[in-house]
């Protein structure tokens, strides 16, 4: 056993990656492929990367963690609404574990990278993973394990409805937080022709639509972060998804943020926010914590129920 | 061990009661007396209240659980800022446990109150239970367990900002929660020479100032339990605390919200909140949750650390 590989997939919307690591949760090997669309390219794709990693490596193959964008039925594997790959419903854990012939878990793309994040950014405890990207939800571990809420709902804070001035959301509610704080929300904010990639301090100098814009978002971000702390009570929040390519930009404007209530509240002062928040993932996170997925849930494998 | 007894003491503003139950946690006897203020006689007062019940059970006293107003430290038992029962600083749990020769946990009251709504509210799973007193805040159950964040805060959803209109709180931010969902709150915002305690669907229907400023501060509590349920993953929230008092009036006008935002929006229909939402919690929530601190943390005994 000690000599085994587990197997983390991550199937974004763009590419679909993979890690294989050891019994000590070392990255082996890694290799990826466009993300390819519908419930039969995405079961061979997956089966292909697997097979690869596996006879590279030439070891055993401890069980199989993949992350999904959607709506995932854990323990079980089913995927439902996952628009982003094609998949209107798909028995995911169940299909990989019969061609593969391995355990396979499978979770959302935002638990698995919260399960990631915990492990790169090590210190114990709990921690929320701030999934900042077309929404804004959050990935939860609790003293180092995935917390998924009693009925699978947990994190969902882009959806706590807090100012009706920003609008009506998709979900149907009013002025809920990811109208404010998602990288959509940015997208949508910015000056025609500018792209929240394109964002550079020189340019938040330059424009004060861009740095008004900006400011309103990260205000956003920072909301986030502190309910994430005061309501969970997590101990570190880490900001993923798009909007963690912003990275230093983002960090320090976000301190700032922390920074002003502080001043204001010894309360928010004593949380000492910014010491407490992480921006940037690396590309890895997802895939490490899909991998982690094997051995955090092994009484559930869902072959075995 | 079998037939010891648990005793469990929830120091209030007003008075001080005190369970005593057996393994099974049912309640055996209880007794009460009128909260005294300061260090030495807060100690007396828990010494006597545990004797009684002590001798009048004849039987082997396993261990003394208080909740105490203020912030304690867990899991020493150092209670701080304790204004309600005139203590700046204390160590309760050191001092009770030395004075009784018994092991002593001192949690706060809403953590306490948490624990005992969850074996009043059985189901399992999740729970938060949301004090709506003076403040605004809510112990959390996660899997059975008292859930006290990595550094001591959690539930703290009194604290999320939400609307600068409503003022500066006492917390140093702007719009508070707390400043429209708490007891004190509805206090402030009801027409002069009405009361939180004198309300009756009466009064709502005839009083249409009574009415705006009730349903604004239920519609304050109902964005309470929402945030608990979708941040935390709640699976179940009890309303307690003094706003608990109106019963059935809250308990119906959160429905009627949780209706009409459900109408609004299939997610926040789908949670399901008028099935999870419960208000009133009888008298001994407080002190049977006291109690079974003593169970559920024995590995944390402070006198044997």
């Amino acid at each position: 056993m000690s000599d085994g590989i587990r197997i983390g997939i991550d199937i974004g919307g763009t590419s679909t990656r993979a890690v294989a690591i050891d019994a000590e949760g070392t990255v082996l090997m890694e290799n990826q492929f466009a993300t390819l669309q519908g419930a039969d390219a995405v079961l061979s794709l997956v089966c292909a990367l697997v097979a690869e990693l596996r006879d590279r490596s030439g070891r055993p193959l401890l069980g199989v963690g993949v992350g999904v964008p959607g709506v995932v039925e854990w323990p079980d594997g089913l995927v439902a609404h996952a628009v982003n790959i094609g998949v209107e419903r798909l028995a995911l854990g169940r299909e990989l574990s019969e061609r593969l012939d391995t355990p396979v878990w499978v979770d959302n793309d935002v638990n698995v990278a919260a399960l990631g994040a915990a492990r790169i950014y090590p210190g114990g405890g709990s921690l929320g993973f701030l999934n900042v990207g077309t929404g804004l939800a959050a990935g939860v571990i609790l003293e180092g394990a995935l917390w998924r809420g009693t009925r699978g709902v947990v994190g969902e804070i882009g959806h706590v409805a807090i100012d009706p001035a920003a609008g009506r959301c998709p979900c149907g509610q009013m002025g809920c937080l990811e109208l404010i704080a998602s990288g959509s929300a940015l997208a949508r904010a910015l000056p025609r022709g500018v792209t929240p990639g394109a964002l550079t301090s020189r340019l938040l100098l330059d424009s004060a639509d861009v740095r008004t814009a900006f400011d309103a978002w990260v205000r956003g971000v920072a909301m986030a972060a502190r309910m994430l702390v005061l309501s969970v009570g997590v101990d570190r929040v880490v900001v993923g998804g798009g909007a963690a390519a912003l990275g230093t930009l983002l960090h320090d404007a976000l301190v700032d943020v922390f920074d002003a209530w502080s001043k204001e509240s010894p309360f928010i002062a004593s949380l000492r926010l910014p010491d407490r928040t992480f921006v940037g993932v690396p590309d890895r996170t997802a895939t490490l914590g899909a991998a982690l997925l094997v051995e955090s849930a092994p009484e559930l494998h869902p072959r075995e129920r």
